[in-house]
């Protein structure tokens, strides 16, 4: 068979079995391979930043890997900025690069460029077959090193439990048409590992001590089970619970313990952290500042805390070592009530920062999938706004990219049918990635996006000052404002194909969410802000 | 002054006087600088892909480099695809990408990633400064590479005349911010070489010989001057003149000499070049196919033809080199007369392939900048139909990266103000940087963008079977359909303030071109073909 083909039966051999699309010339024969295997679920993504992000809103939901498929250097480019958030993630990847023959090569023609190069600045794992022979082999390679991960580098790291990496083939086209190649057998994922790795015992006495601790938690201790223990250990103890500002997924609302995330700004962490002698590390890594600021620390914890890393290796379980610490400091105490239901707010009001997440978090319905690129207008109302809803999973921008939101909601909506998604997603970072909703309608999925329209990249107006550059002026601040023409959010998303409406009020906002959840099908509401 | 300010005062020292921005926190000294110098024109950009190809277009009409002014590893990955581009169009860009600050690279923060790894594939020049007091040297020797490109490591490739490059600035925010810093003077660009490289003598006897030769030519000798003395050479002594499918400028029209452009398909190049004994390159690269198929050659060359390079060296006036040959071998003879207007098309018919071009080339206006990233729908009627229009530039699709027509024609249209941009662009393609359509209509330029809408990705069908994939079955064709739903791009277009009609035959088309060029400001016309 040809390669093409024992690349296609590889994947499906070892449960990959949606591709993610924006093909060329050289993955031709992969797509002709499609229409021998309808087990491999082929979508047409318009642009590969949006088919690399919903790869990722894919495993995120599924704990497997979707593969890409990009054509050559310029694909993976487009590609580049959600395969960073995957990476910040710990999503499994795996990242199907066409390149030209070996043969064309060196003819330097046009689309000719270093793959390699930029795969590896995203990839843990890059390899380019160079026989047919190789190649189900190496597709094999590529998913078992997306699953299991390799060890981080910082061994303060302490990345654990769901550890999954970005894998990047790099196929020459004629590997893909050459015959002599076979797929490879399914490869077992290397397990977690258990319990000889933590020092259960000695952060139980840290915990059950007299000075103040917080713990600070990601990874797949964000799931259910992994809050259940953590919040346990809260009740008993006194110890704060934090977690990252965006984590990759988190369980959150009514009858999931609550957790508080870590403020964006260093100065709100500052405050959270202030009278914490210890910070106890579990899957997580210990907190820096997004950016540098003149004349403040980098790292977030205070000069006097002591950090301790709890499930310090990785490939850990860290579930079971949050289970087993609270056994040790919370034997009889059970796992705190549901928080009660958040209201919907009284009065109709012009649509704000300030209220607008409460609609959704009214609203929100059971098992939704909240995809949360809010940015600005969300990184304070919306925890808050969605802790009494109905329980569901909240995905984060990991790797501060954006742009992931609408690809991300796309992924997840096909990793879960059964599941409404809400893509709540800032007006200037929708725009990277637009052509998702065009998927979103081809696929008919039941995503709701709100863009959160507030005419502007708000944040670099506070950024501006942050970084001492004061007030914008009439040129700096023409580079932060999106008026001038505003962008109707509901005519691009008409032209492609998804139903949308324009909301203005608290009021407006609740009947179209509804609306929309209501019917099947892709919905976006341009949620128009007004200005504080 | 701090560094951002001094990087800003090189750069208009050194003739930069505009940036494509698509800026995040670590750009942030920069924007505010911008306030202080009205001299530098900040154009704001969605997405870096629309500032890279602006970048391209601008520079590919004006000869200087724009900036652009990139948010860390994540924004030049976004861009990457249309450096490639520029790069294969030897076009001067000069990128500003923000890092983090010295201190915060080791934190490993969300966005850190190897900015200067991605930056190498594109760039001819990478440079990091690492104090303030660097940056304006730094920045200067940024512009004069840009301008001054470096010798080809091919000796093949021949480059010349033109030949620009992209180079790269990574600047740490905390030397952005940091004082000590000061503007550098002015580099002067390297000159241009004269007569010794080339081969005047030998080139003449060839050409004036009894064997059939063919002059292929590309760069600067692509512009009037170039043509003019390439056609007396051609009529003195029947040489068959060439240039590359699509290049990174050539003039054409009425009044211009015609040249015939490369094919796109291989077996096309070899039909042309099927009696041709001595192929010389003057400025041109030696053809090759842009993909390989199996079983087929990837120089297009046929095997018996010679291939010489005139003016083999980079850095070398092309221009003056045809001129110093058109005066040894076609000394009395004139340039030949001015082509026919193209009539109008005398029937009302359905769009299609075959006649959407001669509306255009019927009704093209004098100086127009026509943006060709029509692919399939152009490849081989567009040429033929402009042949006798009002003289014209053509920008064309050097790197094959998509996405390239609509900040191409935004950069060209601020590049040239009084004249006006045809963008003629494929409907896949547009969807990579269609945010580039918000930014025309905020600097409100003189853009029409005609979106040659075939609702397929309609060159891989072709591909498809050329690679041996044969006919596409439903799971393969659903990768290659852009129907279901159909994009309207006249709603995209007005979402991002583009006035917007829909053309489905030839006198829908002439009307509504007429009427968009008649108008201040960009409009968009979303012209449906019927399927052959």
């Amino acid at each position: 068979m040809n390669g093409a083909e024992a690349l296609l039966r590889t994947l499906l051999d070892n449960d990959v079995n949606i591709c993610f699309a924006n093909p060329g010339t050289s993955e031709m024969q992969f797509v002709a391979a499609l229409d021998r295997h309808p087990a491999m679920r082929g979508v047409l993504c318009l642009f590969e930043g949006v088919a690399t992000g919903a790869a990722d809103g894919y495993a995120r939901m599924t704990g497997r890997p979707a593969a890409t498929l990009l054509h050559l250097g310029p694909g993976l480019g487009n590609g580049l900025a959600n395969l960073h958030n995957a990476r910040r993630a710990h999503t499994p990847v795996v990242n199907v690069v066409g390149d030209h023959a070996r043969s064309h090569k060196k003819l330097d023609s046009p689309l000719e460029s270093d793959i390699d190069a930029v795969a590896r600045t995203v990839s843990s794992w890059v390899r380019r077959p160079t026989t047919p022979a190789d190649i189900g082999p190496d597709t094999a390679a590529a998913v078992a090193a997306a699953v299991s991960a390799g060890l981080p580098e910082d061994p303060d790291e302490g990345r654990t439990g769901t550890s999954g990496a970005v894998s990047t083939l790099v196929i020459p086209a004629d590997i893909s048409w050459e015959q002599g190649a076979s797929p490879a057998p399914r490869r077992t994922a290397r397990p977690l590992r258990t319990v000889p790795y933590i020092d259960v015992e000695a952060t139980a006495i840290l915990l059950a001590g007299p000075e103040p601790v917080a713990l600070l938690i990601d990874g797949a201790a964000l799931g259910e089970d992994g809050l259940q223990a953590a919040a346990r250990i809260e009740k008993a103890t006194g110890t704060r619970l934090l977690c990252p500002t965006w984590p990759a997924r988190l369980r959150r609302g009514s009858g999931v313990p609550a957790i508080q995330p870590l403020g964006y700004r260093a100065e709100t962490v500052g405050a959270q952290l202030a009278d914490v002698d210890h910070l106890v590390l579990a899957g997580a890594r210990q907190p820096v500042a997004s950016f540098a600021y003149p004349g403040r620390p980098g790292r977030l914890t205070p000069p006097g805390t002591v950090v301790h890393h709890f499930v310090p290796q990785a490939g850990f379980d860290v579930v079971e070592a949050l289970q087993l610490l609270a056994d040790l400091v919370a034997p009889d105490t059970p796992p705190p009530l549901p928080a009660p239901e958040v209201p919907l707010p009284i009065t109709d009001e012009p649509l704000r920062t300030e209220n607008w997440a409460q609609v959704i978090g009214a609203l929100l319905p059971g098992e939704a999938i909240v995809v949360d690129e809010s940015i600005t207008e969300g990184m304070d109302t919306l925890a808050p706004a969605t802790a009494g809803s109905a329980s569901h999973d909240v995905l984060g921008l990991t790797g501060l990219a954006i742009g992931q939101g609408i690809p991300v909601a796309l992924g997840a909506a096909l990793a879960c049918p059964d599941r409404q998604v809400i893509c709540l997603q800032a007006d200037g970072s929708a725009l990277y990635t637009i052509s998702g909703l065009w998927t979103q309608a081809r696929e008919q999925l039941d995503v709701t996006t709100v863009i959160l329209n507030n005419r502007s990249y708000a944040i670099l107006r506070a950024e501006l000052e942050r970084v001492g550059g004061g007030q914008a002026g009439r040129a700096a601040g023409a580079l932060l404002d999106l008026g001038r023409p505003d962008i109707d959010f509901t005519a691009i998303a008409a032209g492609m194909g998804v139903t949308a409406t324009r909301a203005e009020t608290t009021a407006e906002l609740a009947a179209q969410f509804a609306a929309a959840l209501a019917e099947p099908g892709p919905h976006l509401i341009d949620a128009v802000l007004r200005p504080a």
